[in-house]
């Protein structure tokens, strides 16, 4: 099996996944990747989950967009410049108001999960100052990318 | 009640504050300082900690040194530039081989709470390749630190 | 002379002037501040110096802005944490439409002048998708505040 | 001629390129890429190019290394998220102890140069704590890259 198949089993049951180069400024003065850009990492993986499922365009026009209210990681081994780092993500819950994601943090070079992180995002409504239901057609593509109901 | 003294009253109780500014460029897209940069905040806290104990002095000459093993935040409130920002720090349990932080981070403008972190730091013997149970002396200079015994 | 006494002079002609911490992981992996962080701290100067004129407020209604032209860095010494840095900064010309900017940076623990950058920041009509004249006022507050005319 | 041609032939005589997504966070409240993030790129393409020419093997064992001198940057286009960023870089000057670079930022989604930077790094002699002249086979590496003579 080759490195992207063993990236990509390590990753499989998350639907959508990101690719990073590690930058050599990634590294503080441990000489290890900062513990800053794994939550920089995870956030492009929301982002690019969002995108997915419609979030950023349904909601660009009515005064309503996701709050992050949590994130955690579990740091498992430090990463190294020269390395290409592959994010996924899945949504794990849906509640009333917010999404909880699972990320899952796998380097290239050393063909392992060098992290593993969740987060809360809240759908915020801005003009009434107040969190907001998900959307139906929101639920909906999320449960479509997931192949399951919630 | 003047600012600080608020900002000290929300602190009460964590023996260890650094002061940061929020810088300009510390905001995202959405106009708020970006998650990352909490964790930036808490990684400063968490030196400033180690510095008090003597966890840096005790152990730069043996091959030892503290690793972050997890760590996690709850945001309250957005945090907007111009604004101080004082994160407050403090022990809640050392175990065989790690220490367990909680964090304060509270905001001048708006006097008031904008998030609370934890986070687990291991004593790692990089020349073994295992974690490192905690010194004794450390443990001693937390003690007194936090004004009673774990 | 003391240490504040020092930094004080040599950021003498400099009208006005940012102090931020050094923040540990400001650091890369060859223990000093990583050249990116810089320009941060020289952003962050800008954004005072435009505060002071009055930029953001006499712009924010119109479709008017500051746009980053281009910025230059000469190092003139590492940097290390801890430590806190002055960043002076002044305008040394304005031209129909641009501000141009001199930035020198301090270092509380070295007492010496760690580097000089510049900047020129154009000022934009957004609506008319073109560089805009750098109003009257704002002209005014300038040289007010620099003691000279330009 | 498709989007990659275009950028190649934008970037035709740079010998190294490295390709980095523009991440969303990279953004700052303007809702652009924030300054600080292109000199993050063009430092990512001074490594790739020092590995390509063996400066840090060749230095690793002696107490020599790179150490950036002065770097600029001249903004010619705003970056957005989702864009893919290539920086070509090339030397264009080989003085004693010094290396002269030329960076060249394109857009993949823009198709065009958004910056052009440079940046004067020395060799330095940490043990002596002096510039150390440019060693001949790292000279001779970059003529061999380079094409040419200098």
């Amino acid at each position: 099996m080759d490195a992207l198949n063993t990236v990509e089993s390590l990753l499989a049951g998350f639907p959508v996944v990101v690719t990073v180069p590690v930058q050599w400024g990634d590294q503080d003065a441990f000489g290890h990747v900062n513990n800053t850009v794994y939550f920089r990492w995870m956030e492009s993986a929301r982002i690019a989950y969002g995108q997915r499922i419609g979030l950023h365009d349904l909601l660009a026009d009515r005064q309503i967009g996701p709050i992050l209210a949590s994130t955690a990681c579990d740091f498992r081994r430090p990463v190294n410049f020269p390395d290409t780092i592959h994010v996924g993500i899945r949504i794990n819950r849906i509640g009333r108001t917010s999404l909880a994601h699972d990320m899952r943090i796998v380097s290239q070079e050393q063909q392992a999960v060098v992290a593993e992180g969740t987060s809360t995002t809240v759908v915020f409504d801005y003009a009434a100052n107040r969190p907001h239901p998900v959307p139906a057609p929101i639920r909906q593509a999320i449960e479509a990318l997931e192949g399951r109901s919630f």
